[in-house]
């Protein structure tokens, strides 16, 4: 493999999701962040994550053999392979970090930031070489679920692109190249369009938080799970799929769009939501929910043969 | 079983899929449509969705021995046990339908219409005892999908609403019923909503469409899945859950949804759409696709513990 280094900066969520993934796949990894707790903090994510990594295929024991703490920046990136760059989101401190990492890190290395926000071409104006960073954004956690967007700056270049989307690649994610800087990028923007009706449905008293959950686990969910929106249209027009969809259907869809909500959370639509999530999840500790719904969701991909053995 | 019988009142796609649940589940069903070639149709539907019914675990030996046609419609449902219309979605029309069973069908009867647009409330103006009828709008296929929106009118009784969710769980259906009526009911606005802002990506050349679909497909239809909208932000919001989620990235959210995008169905749009449709689908039959489609869906099901044995 060519990339037997990585960097992880910032010792998030992310960040650690990211490490466990790189050390399954047998890359060496230097964790760096300025937090004194870190490594307790890693050690521990990393135990939590643990059982999804072996769930999915990946060799865990000995997970931590090749994993090193370096809390300066230069030092970490020293002799790597890849940088991903997992700080907080706002745009000096990234254009601090990606300064000092193209100064320390070898020129051969691959540069990412994980960034859900902020556009490549933003933070590469601080850099020298612009056309070498290129954000690498996860779908939540990155262990887990497949998409990683790889969003090109202005000046990234496409060796960089391709660089990242076949790194990723290796690591059994299914990196999808952007074609444009757009804010939020597109699994983000699809997800909020949902939610934004969502919250409309809950605050207008049609359906409660866990009914509408339900309504779309049992339809939708299942659904976009085998094939995307555009497929599902092309599949549900009859013979003469999305075009015939297009040319019958598409201007009555349009005539109600407007009729879609634009909710706003203002204290009573926050109460409402708020009451209606301890009904739902009660007071189950979430880091337990959540290692349930990956259980579901490890099984589901398996089913599907998205796993990476 | 209360419900031995089933008049099956429109032979289209959905009708032919509820009458290949009905009788794969045991019950005698009369398919009724005025068009003379209802038999040969709803025949090569049922041989087409066969195997996704024994791949669902349901009987199929001898499917259609308790299968009849009855073109007269108060032939068709005397006797009958539940009525499923998939009519025209015609105001005027259902109406008419619904004047006829009403008169004809024994007052035990539960009346569901599989309407996608037009209230319960609308039809049941027609008729003498609109308590008795309620919606009962299946996402398509029926045989396949879980959800059934219930959603009753203004008049319908709570005993029927309560009947026909008890009758679709018999089915090893999910019915939701829906707290008020609104146009397009719950799912399908939904779907409208991630659609719109879909459309918008491709139309900006963002992505393509078979690009946006591995987006969904490989992260927000996962999730969606296994766990709906509000449950993933609870699970993704830290300890806190979906409150804390809600106090600290409600309001960034919200301030990006007029940034979301308002698309048309314009002449330039349809073309781009139809022209990629055909690069991603190619010239593959819809009904050999949507099969493919279809075993995936059965698998991913299986994995959850969803299908009914």
């Amino acid at each position: 493999m060519e990339y037997g280094k990585a960097t992880v900066v910032g010792a998030g969520v992310i960040g650690i999701s990211w490490a466990g993934l790189f050390l399954a796949h047998g890359m060496d990894v230097v964790v760096c962040d300025p937090r004194p707790d870190t490594e307790r903090l890693v050690r521990d994510g990393l135990d939590g994550i643990t059982p999804g990594l072996a769930a999915l295929g990946l060799p865990t024991e000995g997970l931590t053999d090749r994993l090193r703490f370096e809390p300066d920046l230069a030092a970490a990136v020293a002799g790597t392979d890849v940088v991903q760059e997992n700080g907080p989101e706002r745009l000096e401190v990234k254009q601090e970090i990606w300064r000092t990492v193209e100064e320390a890190a070898p020129a051969h290395a691959l540069l990412a930031t994980s960034t859900s926000g902020i556009p490549a071409t933003a933070i590469a104006r601080a850099l020298r070489r612009p056309e070498r960073l290129v954000v690498g954004h996860p779908f939540n956690p990155p262990h887990l679920v497949p998409l990683v967007e790889i969003v090109p700056g202005e000046r990234t270049s496409p060796e960089t692109v391709e660089r990242a989307r076949a790194f990723y690649a290796s690591l059994g994610k299914k990196p999808q190249v952007l074609r444009k800087e757009i804010p939020g990028f597109v699994a983000n923007r699809l997800q909020s369009a949902l939610f934004r009706e969502a919250v409309h449905l809950v605050a207008e008293g049609v359906v409660t938080e866990e009914e509408l959950d339900e309504v779309v686990t049992a339809s939708i969910g299942l659904r976009w799970a085998v094939a995307g929106p555009f497929r599902t249209f092309h599949l549900g027009g009859g013979p003469g799929g999305l075009p015939h969809f297009l040319e019958h259907l598409g201007r009555a869809m349009e005539a109600a769009w407007p009729g879609l909500g634009s909710p706003s959370f203002d204290a009573p639509t926050v109460a409402r939501l708020t009451e209606q999530a301890r009904a739902a999840f009660g007071d189950a500790p979430v880091a337990e929910l959540a290692a349930r719904r990956d259980r579901a969701q490890i099984a589901l991909m398996q089913a599907l043969g998205d796993t990476t053995p």
